[in-house]
């Protein structure tokens, strides 16, 4: 690809980092401009040259830039979008990398001039760390970025968007914004918000006396590892991605309503059959790609 | 405690293997004799150190023994306690090592002459192996063991069985049967039924064109670790402790119901509040002991 003259990364923390560090490690980008609110952090982002200046006001940062990324919390879309209407170039091609793809869609729309130049797009990618000195530029290597275009997107930005994930080493999936949610409702949000409600439901059971969680082991510490994320973070993704959330958790209560119904009918057969159906649904999907996570 | 002078472990694997192991180690058993079906498996533990010597017959290895310890499958309860029933010598002691306890009582109660000396214990330890080649004295070392008498427990029995549980590095805690099989549903039965549904939900989204397992990251590998566990082994249990399970699924229903509807009155308040207790909850047994697990 042509190298980006301009790159503004709205939100320099351990994803829009890890992307300019990886765009910076290809050749493929010239200059790029970190916006945040938080000083320490692009200070810190600049010694470590994750970014080549900073700076706190959108406005400023955008009307110079060939493209925008946005790594910011979902909340935080429309205010952003909104700061930046009136002040992109018309070249400027703008993507993000946020977790649910129809609402990011929907803010562009909403506040854009021109929202056929706003490509979404989701890198499959993190760690537990944030902040700027948590990026590095291998993070995407091998991962899937998942790109989800509108029927009336920008060609030319589509295009751009795709070559500029493929170079921080991401594997492109191109799909729908609505398939997009509610695959990641399935295998990421439902999942969370499981692990939330389990870890409430024991923890209600403590008395005086005892305490349930002193009975638990290795196999509760893991199932419930992603109950420990960030409050902010699921609290907007949960809002953004709605629909299909609660779509997921109609088809897990489905699923759990049968194995109940197995249980009150000591029907040890369909017990048997629905645990081994798992087990080798999930030992498939090892096999396949999951070894490497 | 004074040594056990002949000790026969029914289900010569991981559990009941690092058991005698354990008390080798502790100087408290003259010998041990192993108990099972898979001839291959028993020689292994005799050339290894585990037993002493093996047969297969229940009914010859009890009529000498002082202790009897059952560490086979929940299904197996009652066929093992009808082969030993007439074969016990009057001063012998039962123990096992089993994830439910009212139903190891109720099977004891049902095919042993002295219930009040069969005393139910389930040390909370373990690892992904099986069989004796994976036994090893240190597995319950640090961890805990819980025991269940009954109001009509011989109190001899109950003390010699908490002196060898002690004796193999565990600490121990007594309560109820009732009380233990309705905590390890709540962090241990529960959480297993959840992962299977959760998977079985997602594997039923495949389409010829897409498969959301490829969108699947760490966090999901994780939540369903337990997934992949042992269908025979979950189905026994499931059906072993069922109105406990019972219990465990509909207060995880009505938490996964409080969360839906916060979802659907777009409630951010409750869904923060929700997910930071869960955190909260979590970090704090992390911090207490989860640790080490």
């Amino acid at each position: 690809m042509n190298p980006i003259q301009h790159l503004v990364v709205i939100g320099t923390g351990l994803i829009g980092g890890s992307v300019s560090l990886a765009l910076k490690r290809a050749g493929v980008v010239k200059r790029v401009t970190g916006v945040g609110r938080s000083r320490e952090n692009l200070v810190l982002a600049q010694q470590l040259g994750v970014v080549d200046s900073w700076t706190h006001d959108v406005a400023e940062a955008v009307s110079d830039a060939d493209v925008v990324l946005l790594s910011v919390p979902m909340s935080a879309y429309e205010s952003v979008f909104s700061s930046m209407a009136d002040h992109l170039p018309a070249r400027c091609v703008v993507t993000d990398a946020g977790s649910t793809k129809q609402s990011a869609v929907a803010a562009a729309k909403k506040f854009l001039p021109h929202p056929e130049r706003f490509i979404a797009a989701h890198p499959i990618a993190g760690t537990e760390q944030s902040g700027a000195a948590a990026a590095f530029a291998e993070l995407f290597d091998h991962r899937l970025c998942i790109i989800t275009p509108e029927f009336d997107s920008d060609a030319d930005a589509l295009e751009l968007v795709k070559q500029m994930w493929e170079q921080t080493g991401s594997s492109i999936e191109v799909m729908d914004a609505s398939q997009h949610d509610e695959f990641l409702a399935s295998v990421s949000h439902l999942p969370h918000l499981a692990a939330f409600a389990l870890v409430n439901a024991v923890a209600k059971q403590a008395t005086a006396e005892q305490d349930p969680f002193q009975f638990a082991a290795g196999g509760f510490r893991d199932f419930t590892r992603i109950a420990s994320s960030s409050p902010e973070m699921w609290r907007d993704i949960s809002l953004c991605n709605r629909a299909a959330l609660l779509h997921q958790i109609e088809l897990f209560q489905a699923e759990l309503n049968g194995l109940r119904d197995a249980l009150v009918a000591g029907d040890e057969n369909r017990l048997f059959n629905e645990f081994s159906a798992a087990r080798d649904a999930r030992e498939n999907w090892l096999a396949g790609h999951g070894e490497d996570l």
